[in-house]
């Protein structure tokens, strides 16, 4: 018997080389797994929603693992992991679920945020937390063509190859919401599933428009034909957040 | 010939071992001055408003130099300096003043802010950014244990001794104003000069009143006192901001 866990987590990815498991054992997923190891003595397998890629931070990335019964309540586990772990992840809620949640499995969408610092100089503190963008953008042209992203589509123009073949790149953007404050620029992406650097490929091609260094209709096509194309411009790591996993 | 240019700049401080120059040559006024020293070609003096401790941070720290005449405008001393410094330390406005101008004399007063998470969880994103407290505090007895620090007071009770004796231990803080946006309590202090560690000590038994291990009127009388006390507790540097220099 054993009890399944769901966390909540949230990372600074700055220090990580992303949140899947490697060998030199430095990602978020393998603290994770060397806390709890920590505690039970053996080898716990922790499965997350998605993976984020080295650099990319989460406000919210969700997880489940499966532990022996009766060993900790939810609550304490929340208190024994963030113990364990370094300062820059933190679990932010733990709780008992059953065997019917997976963390993958389960999720009905993400939500991703892109953080872009427009103005001549990046403040200190927003260093390795947004893309510093020194040149005025024209936020018009930014808006027009982020709405086409709006939808169902084949995305495999938007999508690096990872090596293997994804079974379909069609996919499903339910939003996308672009504020400014001051400087501060964000694009919030809202959808079914995101394919392999889908988010900063789309925003690598909304800022190129609104630098005036690509025109809307490249996008358009490139959109439409479903086709990878040839290289293309991805928006730093940085800048990314994983919000939220919808269940 | 010289000409005396004014700095804004802002750092994080936690890389750093303060503002003031030592002979490992890691602090802020180090990082400044051999940016200065490789467009000049000879040692260049920065002049600060004031010191800060490892690990505080600025918005808006002041300082001035004295650099050759006609060598670059205020603009181009920007750039130079933001391309030669480490990204976590800005310079946010450059300009030429007259040599009436001195950092520290001139300086009118000065903001600082103080940064205190309080939540049982300190989020990645505040580690060296605020001082994390895990337990429900008292903000109306935070409020009031504040009020007392207002207008002139022999500060000698809430001061660390620096090994030289200070001329007077005499301020004048103009205001204090505390605010609550969820987790984040922020208290900041409007006075025309502070003494070493002195905003750290204030906010450290402010927050031990508000946790109910001090007494309002232990704070008042040490206040009343203008005596240095027994051993106090300063809250920890990454909490503090040096928001502004008022001239």
């Amino acid at each position: 018997m054993s009890q399944r866990l769901k966390l909540i987590i949230a990372y600074d990815g700055t220090p990580f080389a992303g949140w899947q498991s490697q060998s030199h054992r430095n990602t978020i997923q393998d603290h994770v797994e060397r806390a709890f190891e920590h505690v039970v003595g053996k080898p716990v397998r922790v499965h997350g929603a998605g993976r984020t890629d080295a650099g990319v931070h989460a406000l919210a990335q969700c997880a489940h693992a499966d532990l022996p019964n009766g060993r900790l309540s939810a609550a304490r586990w929340m208190e024994a992991l963030n113990a364990l772990l370094p300062p820059t992840i933190r679990i932010l809620r733990c709780q008992s679920v059953s065997k019917n949640f997976h963390a993958r499995i389960s999720a009905k969408g993400k939500i991703y945020r892109y953080r872009i610092w427009v103005a001549p100089v990046l403040p200190p503190f927003e260093y390795h937390r947004a893309w510093h963008i020194p040149r005025p953008m024209d936020l018009q042209i930014l808006k027009r063509a982020a709405k086409q992203f709006v939808g169902t589509h084949d995305f495999a123009g938007f999508a690096a190859n990872r090596g293997k073949k994804e079974k379909s790149s069609v996919r499903t953007i339910y939003s996308v919401r672009i504020r400014r404050e001051g400087p501060a620029l964000t694009i919030e992406f809202d959808g079914g599933g995101f394919l392999y650097k889908m988010v900063r490929l789309i925003v690598g091609s909304l800022v190129n428009c609104a630098l005036g260094k690509m025109r809307i209709e490249d996008v358009t096509v490139r959109l439409g034909s479903g086709q990878p194309g040839p290289a293309r411009f991805a928006a730093p790591a940085e800048g990314l957040y994983l919000v939220r996993v919808r269940y």
